[in-house]
């Protein structure tokens, strides 16, 4: 199966000069999603994974879907004022200005071994941040796990000290 | 197994009076998550379902996850802008204001089997929309499917031409 036919280019979106990877049309086919599932799966390896971390809110898709084939738990990572308990808060820098992420204090302890998930790998700011949350927590990044990596923009390099897997290279 | 014990209570979320039912415990618990997914698919029944539509963006983990186990497509119901393609769109009230909810407007067929997914049934506001854009792309609901339903809101008064089945009732 080509998965990359499941995924929509749409240009100018969110902004003028964004090709934007739209994933919706994978996640409407059965068979497509459980082939992506199978394959980031597979990425993962035989490492055992106490926690599947998914950013907010694409990361939540194939998050939720990889905890339950790992037989982990499962973590969101959001964006500020939308986790309802305790949380730890890490800005990151945006194009233009800053953004943040925050997680519950309570949502990994200490050694769990961690698989960060995102929809899309870009200039890897929100991915970092993500790590530096778990990371606080003493969680241990297992590896960064992502459907989409946008090549072009580098984002690796800011995930530098961890295993960083994608599934289709764009 | 008491799913409840995994349902969090945060006072004054996300603002003075509200009671918040915060299901990150639920999530980070691996077993907690399958019992819970076997009991919202045991809801279903034996009707067959093409698509399962989660609403942003607690909707979209165990949303993914019955479509998954539906052998459904997955689709998402998100709030205006975050959607890059081609969308409807329905206003909705708001204690104080209006809000909107949007669908892409090839998610679903003419005549598919929709069953709709949320977290909470609160006051049916944001469920009533999305019934409404299902319908409007020709889709027939067969289920609205809530993890939990806060009864004294009466959510349910709003649904009343679907039928409504929650697993958790406050």
């Amino acid at each position: 199966m080509n998965l990359s036919e499941y995924i929509r280019n749409v240009e100018n979106f969110p902004k003028e000069g964004v090709h934007f990877k739209d994933i919706t049309p994978l996640l409407a086919n059965k068979d497509a999603v459980s082939f992506c599932l199978q394959q980031l799966v597979a990425m993962v390896g035989d490492s055992k994974i106490d926690k599947v971390v998914g950013i907010e809110s694409r990361g939540f898709f194939f998050g939720t879907l990889l905890a339950q084939k790992l037989n982990a738990g499962f973590v969101p990572i959001r964006k500020p004022g939308k986790l309802p308990y305790s949380t730890l808060k890490e800005p990151y820098q945006l194009e233009y200005g800053m953004d943040a992420l925050e997680i519950h204090e309570d949502a990994i302890k200490k050694r769990e071994r961690v698989l960060l998930h995102d929809d899309v790998l870009a200039t890897g700011g929100t991915a970092r941040a993500a790590c530096n949350l778990i990371e606080k927590l003493g969680g241990e990044i297992v590896q960064c796990n992502f459907l989409i990596e946008l090549e072009f923009l580098n984002g690796i390099k800011k995930l530098q000290n961890h295993p960083v897997k994608s599934l289709l290279k764009y």
